[in-house]
Order: structure tokens, then sequence, then C-alpha cells
């Protein structure tokens, strides 16, 4: 069976700031308590050339040119998104398309916010035994259309973006350990029906992750006998920064260890953690964990050798 | 790595039955003449109760009570479907819920037509590789959401319906080989859009799919290493009767010899397949072939052996 390595890294984030002073006016809150509950100063809202095609292809481009990969060599194209309404073709397909790849196989993926991490398994699936050898695994979301603007509880948090991992067949066999669960029983946490706009219960929500979360990540842990403290890369779901450090805390972690780019990008669904991928440096040999979480509800970590 | 064997086949058709009388009257044509070119002469539209998750849970318990499978052993459940508005929780979240199943992992595939031959693959890559032991692979499609009542050339050919495989782990290494191949450049020709009414080129559809669906049966047959003439049964997407016949002559096959239930259920999009299977005897052994294709464009093939 073969190992994977991620080759290229790529995103794309649209132009159009959304500040939290804006949010603040907007809301009659001040910035501080915006950032206080969401740790988060800037997202994002694409334009109507920002598609979810779009942002997917630049992003796909961009990691395409960061690895400096061969367009034909590509032979998965798989798309994590909730943010869609475009149910044939799939954006994976219309990203196909733009790249004009001939017959590869495409597939989008509906999992809640940790969509990128069910790809990604899958895109490995595929590499391990052999029937595929270079995947493209894209996060997009536009969650702009999505959000409820007169919600402030969400309106927040949420923003537009994509981003693009490239993983290849690998000659060495590494080290990977993956562990996905569903609650469709909790499934009403977190909603988004097109057409309708997206319903979060932030408290139950909170209490999901923080428990979940670090759950699922020592189990990870467990079974790829690496203790965390050996882990070079932590990449959790970017959802907010209360989560993010409440779950750093539980893994008896100081808060800095665990990646944050939410500040400046927001909360971007299943587009956040390729997102985080093009800002931290790997290197041969080390350590990479992901961990998404959200919507479905859907719990997945991976625990990968660089 | 493990082998599979399908331990599970179900299915729900609704039962409000759109009958070709019914048709040929509203469009001012004949029975004679929707037979002729479709080969169909009842589709079935779902009533306000035959939402997506429910169809899809009544042919998983049918696929249950078949195969008398211990609920709690199901640890995935993947859907395919086309026709669906719920981007989070996917239609699987909302069927481990209306099961009762803890923590088993769920994902909702978007490939077309031929959806349900990826989300077998996945779930087949999951149970060789011993992620996976038990995965109930569901195909779900209400069209009559979808479809333009006004145009013809699609309101005679889709219906609803649902279709439930659950696969497993086999202590026996069996003969399994697919191939799918995926054409976002000509995404065109068969396209829906959630708000918006499906949009069908037939000429085109039928020209890809007489192409392209024998070619990718004949590699897959070659990499099989296998003689079409010994396939036991042939389970193609149920498109049209036109379709299904080019493409058994183009495989020097007589029309008998490709299964059809078409004339009784209509195009069912990702259902079609799960659907047939129920319709089929399976003996250990011999070899299933089923071929999928349609909007993306995506064609997949998988060959197994009972």
């Amino acid at each position: 069976m073969n190992g994977i390595k991620i080759i290229g890294r790529g995103k794309y984030i649209p132009k159009n700031e959304i500040t939290s002073k804006f949010l603040a006016e907007k809301f009659a809150l001040t910035e501080e308590y915006i950032y206080k509950v969401s740790g988060i100063k800037s997202r994002w809202y694409g334009n109507k050339e920002d598609t979810l095609e779009n942002m997917a292809y630049k992003a796909s481009i961009d990691a395409i040119k960061n690895g400096n990969v061969n367009y034909e060599d590509i032979d998965l194209i798989i798309v994590a998104t909730t943010s869609s309404n475009q149910m044939m073709p799939g954006i994976s397909y219309k990203v196909q398309a733009l790249l004009n790849i001939g017959n590869c196989m495409c597939i989008d993926i509906l999992a809640g916010c940790s969509g990128f991490i069910n790809a990604f398994d899958i895109a490995y699936g595929y590499i391990e035994v052999g029937k595929v050898n270079t995947a493209l695994v894209i996060g997009v979301e536009k969650l702009s259309t999505a959000v409820d603007l007169k919600d402030m509880s969400t309106a927040i948090l949420f923003g537009d973006g994509a981003g693009a991992t490239i993983i290849a067949k690998s000659e060495k066999v590494k080290k990977y350990y993956s562990k996905i669960k569903s609650q469709g029983q909790e499934a009403e946490y977190l909603t988004y029906e097109v057409g309708k706009k997206l319903i979060m219960d932030g408290t139950k929500i909170y209490k999901y992750a923080v428990s979940e979360v670090p759950k699922i990540i020592n189990e990870t842990l467990n079974d790829a006998k690496v203790n965390i403290k050996d882990i070079n890369n932590i990449v959790l779901h970017q959802s907010n920064t209360r989560i993010m450090n409440s779950i750093a805390k539980k893994l008896g972690l100081h808060k800095e260890k665990v990646f944050s780019n939410i500040e400046n990008v927001g909360n971007t669904f299943c587009a956040s953690i390729p997102i985080a991928l093009t800002e931290i440096n790997l290197i041969d040999g080390e350590y990479l964990l992901m961990c998404g979480y959200g919507g479905g509800l859907n719990t997945g970590c991976i625990i990968l050798e660089i």
C-alpha cells in the first residue's frame, strides 16, 4: 500500500473585507466585544465573480503553482462544501472544466464544516490502494450567501474562501491515521438548507466541540501511538477562538501550540483547514494533526507524517 | 486487504403513479410514443411524507431486513443524490438519526446520476483497507421536485425512489474492479441547480452514453480479465430503453442480457442501480457488473465477484 505526501497548497480569499467595526455598528456592539467572543477581526465576502467554482479554481491554481504540479497528473478532484446550490454538476466538475483536465474522477462531498477531513481521507484511500496517484482536495465556501445578516451570532463568524491541497503517492510509506464520527441525532445544532438561512445553536455547538474534539484527537493519537507533544503542527477547524482555546486547554496545551489564522480570515467552514495549511511549515518526518468539527454533526481527525 | 460481500438489498418506491396515459394527455402524445422513446410505462412521485431522508430510511430498513443485518454493525452510511437541497446535515446524517445508530461515519456524495457507483466504490475502499466493516450505501432521488413538468423530454423519464445496498467485509478476497471518469467540460448536457429546473440535452446525452458506457465497460472487463459473456448480471443505470439497448448492441449483447426494470420504475438517477439490485439473483462466485452514467458528466463501472 502506498503512502502519501502533500505536494501543493493554495488558497483564495476574496477581497471584500467585512470588518468588526462594520458589524459592531450594525449590531450596536463594540469591536472589542466581537473580538472577545470570536477572536475575529476580518471576514471576507466574495463578489459576483467569486462563485464557488471560481474561488475553488483560484485556490487550485495557487496550489498547482506552489507545488509545481503538472495539471495532467491530477486524477482525482474532490470538493468539500456546504454552501453550494449546484447539485449537478458539482463544483469538482466545474473545477475540472476550468483546469481543462480530461477524464479524471470528480466528486463533491457534503459532510458539514469538517468535510475537508472526509475529502482528504477519501483521497488518501484512493492513493493508498493505488487507484489514484495525485489528488486535488478542495474546501470551498460562500457562506455570505447562507448567513442571516440579522443574526449577530453567525454574522460575526462566517466568511468566504477556498483552500486547495494536492496530495500524491509517496514511495515511502508514512504514518497516517484517521478517525471520523458523525452524530446525525444532533443535526439541528447547525443546519443549512438552500433557500433558507444558516441556523446555529452556538451554546450547543460549543459544548459539543469542546467535548468531542479533544476525545477524537486523543483516540487518534492513541491509534497512532504518538504523543501530542510530538505533533509539530496542530491545525483545528478555525471555528472561533473560544472553542479553539478550550480544546487546547483540554488537551493540556498552551493555546499558542494550536495554529490560528481566524483573526484575519474568519470561519470559512470546509475551507478553513486547507487555507490554514498554506500558512504553516511542513517539514519531512514531522507530524501534522488536522481536526475538523461542526454541522452534521461530524468530527474528523487525521494525523500524518509529512 | 479485505474483500466485500453484498449482505442486504432494499428499495422504496413511492405510491403516486404517474402513468404514460396521464403524460400522453398532458403533452398531446400517445402512450405508445412515450413507450417507444423511453421504454417507460410508470414513474412514481413521492408525497409530502416521502422526503429524501424518509425514502432513504425506508429503503435502508428494507435492506436491513433483507440481510438480517444488526443496525449497530453499520459503521458507514453513504448517500448519493442529486435532488437534495439539504446541504447540512446531508441525507446520510438524517438516515443515521432515523436508524438511531451512534457514531458511524456519514457522507453525502454528489456525482450526478451515477453517484451510487462512486458511493459504492468509496465504501468498498474503506472496507478494503479495514477502516469500515459494514457500509450502508444509498441512492435516493426526489426528481419530481426538480423536473420541469412543461418539458416533455424530461417529464416522461424521471421519477422518485430510493435503493439501499449493505456491503460488508468478506473473509474471502473476491475480485473487484472499478473505473470512474468525469468530463466536467460537457457539464451542460444535464444540469440541476436548486431553485431552478433540471435541464437535459437528450441528443447529447444519448451520444455520450452510447459512446462512453461501452468504452468504460470494456476497459473494466479488460482490467478484470473477464469476458462480458461470463458476467451473470449486467445492471446499467436505468436511463431509458433506447440508450440501454444501444449500449447492449455495442457490447455485442442481446438486449435481454442487460437487466431492465425501467418500464415500471422510470429513471430514478442515483436510485436506479440499487433499486435494480433488489430485483436480481446474486449467486456466490458469479460476476455482477454495474455501470452508471449521466450528469457531471460522470461514468462509472464496477465488476465484482459475488
